[in-house]
């Protein structure tokens, strides 16, 4: 890939800011804790799998800028980063459960003690929950690469590339490899309103590989299924209930409604950490609402009319009755899903 | 209403350049064909019905600036005129269908005589023409208005309103009547990318009217249908072919596939100059499709790549059997449409 999402070097937690995208590809330094919960709370760092990379990473920026000088007063600062950084979106569940993963990082050693080991052991895990990402995004890409066949015509929606992920991103990855295995595609991609991610990133992203991409409206969608351009639909997901249920950027659910309309296979790409056992279905997945003005002032210009009601859900969720397959790091999973996205999967990854 | 989408007054055409709304209110004076031919292709006067009376008046405009000295001259210049303003926009009917009344008109006289009764005559049909879109459009509202229950939802998408036509409007006169009737009700209009008719035109024209308007994007669509807060969907048309299929603003399709998956009942809303009995169905509607920019640099902002292939469709054409009802100006019209919208209606008018 030509560019990293986030990266840590030294010390230095850096993110591209997504925001200025695709005109401008800037690197911005994230030195203080007020920073990493500004840029994932600004979609700055978007996409499930990044923003629980990053929030990693912002604990330690937290630690550096608040020097704890006991093993105790660290432990307890990295408690109150975590839940402080846990207040930044509340739909992606890979931000939950990569904080839990540095919260439960210990070390022995008693209270008073220097926290050197501890702050070491963190960093460890957030470079491991790192290079987990990347490895999922590549395992997913090459799980579901099979799918798209020579010729294909594929929509997505949003933006699950590398810039969603620290790599290869879900959705995008089975496309980036299916193209390493030779195959020409064409991609449509939503330009998924408010935010354009579909639009900014996934278009830039596609493009830079080289790939054939299209940019639609979202409301074009319907049409271009009718129009038989669309042989799979593959998206990915914040947060897939035990059932199969799946939250996804808003419009998600109504294009796997079109694409059961239209006969067309629907795919929800994700590692498993997306996965959230604790909820039977989707009906309890929280749902982010988001500013009016993202609607009514969406690129610096004014596009409603002063004081116009607005309802700007971030999210929606897609049955599990419309998913036709769920691509994982342990291969393609299909209904019914409460067998077989079960909590204990095989350890061989599909290739 | 407060406003005139297009005003004709003492030989002068003014209409509102709609591509400022809602942030301006500008009445423009069109007193060049040039000019009217552009507002149309430009969408500073957009819908249907007001782009059939902006081309009538805009025959009028051409004749003035080219001053015919005959008869024989001025019927030749009212060819030339109807010619250059039919190539403006392709999909709605009630453009050629304006143009043809216009060509259509007759005077008695030899070829060296004065165009003076003819020009004379040339008008009155144009503010005929006028006269009956207001007309229309009350009794399309009148028609239609009990179809909304007290407390429903009504979904809306583009700007089927007052200024798509010369007063009224089609859907949105539907609704203006049901609130004439006293009852209350709540209208989620999809902004209608990628040029926003929805946000920038049916939100403002309902807010004037003290309906309550709700704006969310078009991808959002389904999750409110899914929530259970829409009753029904109202929506204008370009054209309708003798079947029943309805070209309308892009989008318009996927709603009808949403509403049917949700069992929500679909309604298009038009003057019965929609009707196109030439077309056996939609599948020959021509489809206007229209520039890269639009979707590319819509708020005056970039927000995709340098280069990236666009797709931009102005319209789509909904099946019939995704209708429920075609309300028009003699009354709600059910399937099969092949029998209900038979070219010779009956002549009474629904209430």
């Amino acid at each position: 890939m030509k560019f990293d999402p986030v990266r840590w070097d030294k010390g230095t937690l850096t993110i591209i800011d997504q925001t200025q995208l695709p005109t401008r590809l800037d690197y911005i330094t994230l030195d203080t804790l007020d920073a990493v919960w500004d840029a994932i709370k600004q979609l700055k760092v978007r996409g499930a799998p990044a923003i629980g990379v990053c929030a990693a990473f912002g604990v330690l920026v937290g630690i550096q800028q608040r020097q704890p000088a006991t093993l105790q007063a660290a432990r307890h600062a990295v408690t109150v980063i975590a839940d402080h950084l846990a207040t930044t979106r509340p739909t992606a569940v890979n931000l939950f459960w990569a904080l839990e993963r540095m919260r439960t990082v210990s070390v022995s050693g008693s209270d008073d003690d220097a926290p050197t080991r501890y702050v070491e052991a963190l960093e460890q895990e957030a470079r491991a929950l790192f290079e987990e990402d990347q490895a999922l995004g590549l395992a997913i890409g090459k799980a579901g690469a099979s799918l798209i066949p020579e010729g294909a015509g594929v929509l997505t929606h949003c933006n699950a590339g590398g810039l969603a992920t620290s790599g290869h991103g879900t959705a995008l990855s089975v496309m980036f490899q299916a193209q390493k295995a030779g195959r020409r595609f064409r991609v449509y991609a939503d330009e998924t309103r408010p935010l354009l991610q579909g639009a900014r990133l996934t278009t830039w992203e596609l493009q830079q590989a080289g790939i054939d991409v299209t940019l639609i409206c979202d409301n074009m969608a319907a049409q271009v299924m009718r129009e038989g351009k669309i042989d799979l639909v593959i998206v990915g997901a914040d947060r897939v209930a035990a059932n199969g249920d799946a939250a996804n950027k808003i419009g998600t659910y109504g294009v796997a409604v079109l694409a059961k309309a239209h006969n067309i296979p629907f795919y929800v790409a994700i590692p498993r950490s997306t996965l959230d056992f604790s909820l039977p279905d989707g009906s309890s997945i929280p749902i982010e609402e988001r500013a009016a003005e993202e609607i009514t002032h969406g690129f610096g210009l004014q596009t409603a009319p002063d004081g116009v009601a607005v309802y700007n859900p971030a999210f929606d969720v897609t049955p599990a009755e419309l998913i036709t397959g769920i691509i994982t790091e342990s291969g393609i999973l299909t209904p019914p899903f409460t067998e077989s996205l079960n909590p204990s999967p095989p350890e061989q990854v599909a290739s």
